[in-house]
């Protein structure tokens, strides 16, 4: 599986081959700012992938592993056209942040990552500061800091979950 | 790789883990009716995937292979809730149709089933007859029937052809 890399200074280097991992969901004009360095526009498509290996995990014990990797892939909207009437499509790529489950490098377990840059995504990024983040995650995100609501494919497993387990 | 298999009578039985095949990319609301039996509403998400050891050959060699595959999975959008102050994620699973190419089982190569039934996704369809979605895809799809140009990792794969190849 494709784990997280840092460099000397702790940054998240970016990780590679994020488009083809399975992906979970997606979202169009999320109303708030989860990247701080993109301005606010709603009516972004918000993809989101993990790794194979920690959505077959997920789906077999219900946890998410150690190295989970989640990666937020946000397109820019545009006309469909051709043989489309109406529709909107994913145009440009333009906004790339990651959340990293890693508790022997986070003390709160996960971390949150930004790559995107007014001159495009760059190769290393510094975790996010606690209360852009990890505080709203903890507290609205269903499972493990998973806004598992809010994606199919870990929705489907969630609600699968034993109710009466701890 | 996943490969299409058929009844007696020919019809298309419904694949497999198509959620966990690589996601080419997703649209919102087209306004076009490609599956009859359900009634047009506009505003759906429709995710596209294909098996990933199509995907591969694609990215390889332009071509889509034998016994590809592309599943076309439409959600109702609903309302995210929770910290979203707006925004659609996907809610209820409502469409399934599959585009495929098996050129020793059809003449023209890539034929087109809908799963989708008032009472829920039927085990097998038959082919849609040619005018329903072949007719279009073979005058407007970009590359081989398939509409690649809607669809960003198939899009960045064949905007680097080389333009001078036949």
């Amino acid at each position: 599986m494709t784990v997280p890399h840092y460099d000397g200074a702790g940054r998240l280097l970016q990780p590679e081959g994020y488009k083809t991992w399975v992906h979970v969901g997606v979202n169009l004009g999320i109303g708030y700012q989860e990247n701080t360095e993109e301005p606010s526009e709603p009516g972004q498509f918000m993809n989101v992938y993990m790794q194979p290996e920690a959505y077959k995990h997920y789906a077999q014990t219900k946890r998410f592993p150690e190295k989970t990797m989640l990666a937020l892939v946000q397109y820019k909207p545009e006309e469909m056209g051709s043989i489309a009437r109406s529709g909107l499509m994913s145009g440009k790529h333009v906004g790339l942040s990651f959340a990293v489950k890693d508790s022997s490098t986070f003390k709160e377990s996960w971390a949150y990552f930004g790559f995107a840059t007014r001159e495009g995504f760059r190769d290393a990024a510094e975790a996010f500061p606690r209360q852009d983040c990890y505080q709203c995650h903890a507290a609205h995100a269903e499972d493990d800091n998973v806004f598992v609501q809010f994606y199919p494919l870990l929705r489907d497993i969630y609600d699968r979950r034993d109710k009466t387990a701890p």
